[in-house]
């Protein structure tokens, strides 16, 4: 999309702390959860911004296997007035949420705060995070409760920035 | 964002009564709110997909003024079980919304469902849109109730399909 006015801004003082995640990951991910079969799968992960006080956020991935899309999901990350690290974000699976957390040099640790979910959406019910950048490597592993399941593991990723 | 494997997919059926939005849209737009003086703003929103069973979304405006970012939000458009047209949306201010409603040929209505707010997102309790397709036209309207203020007219466009 089109941003002719704020091309090249710096990244603002309010997100500063959050600047480690700036850039483009693309790696694999292993996922399993108590109703399915264990999975593999590719994905890309891109923080940019625009100069205001949040990061832009835009993840994709597919399978391993057959290449079909697999998870997707958008939204921004924020820091909030107590240095939290606050991030809103949509699923096409008919989940927007709200997680909130800790920030810790290069590692943030977050959790659901509210979770809102359409008519037909998968129906989850919480949501954690943790997501931290050593180099040029990030590393994430997320657990959900869903489907009448505590929570528990569901995804661990190692991505590489390509960008 | 790169998607090798699935470039060029058909629609899926699911998702077939949303068709009309798919595009990017480009064109102006006015504000108002009981709490701040009119505006007026410059948006770009694009509507995409990837075969799977959602559109994707991605909003944009800036400032007629100065050029200035103003709002942004991203996420997806479903359609649920009975026909209904779902939003699921975040914002940069910290706001993780659904939104759900009617579709009728080409013109949506909808309102929110839930608002998932970050500790330190903009007050807002109640966000309602109506978005209808006339040719090569985009309009909408959008009103919201925040700061304590009841539900009101906030915004308007008028967009043109520009690819």
């Amino acid at each position: 999309m089109s941003e002719p006015a704020r091309q090249g801004q710096p990244l603002h003082d309010d997100v500063s702390a959050l600047g480690f995640l700036l850039g483009t990951w693309a790696g694999e991910g292993q996922g399993k959860y108590a109703t399915i079969k264990p999975f593999y799968y590719r994905e890309e992960v891109s923080f940019g911004h625009t100069g205001k006080a949040f990061l832009t956020y835009v993840q994709r991935s597919w399978s391993t296997s057959d290449g079909r899309p697999l998870h997707a999901e958008t939204g921004y990350w924020r820091v909030g007035a107590e240095g939290a690290v606050e991030l809103v974000l949509a699923h096409p699976t008919g989940i927007a949420e709200v997680e909130e957390g800790t920030i810790d040099g290069n590692r943030l640790e977050l959790s659901s705060r509210s979770i809102g979910l359409s008519s037909s959406a998968k129906p989850v019910t919480a949501i954690s995070r943790s997501l931290w950048v050593d180099g040029d490597i990030l590393r994430y592993k997320l657990a959900m409760a869903a489907f009448d399941q505590p929570a528990q593991q569901h995804l661990n990723a190692e991505l590489h920035r390509i960008s």
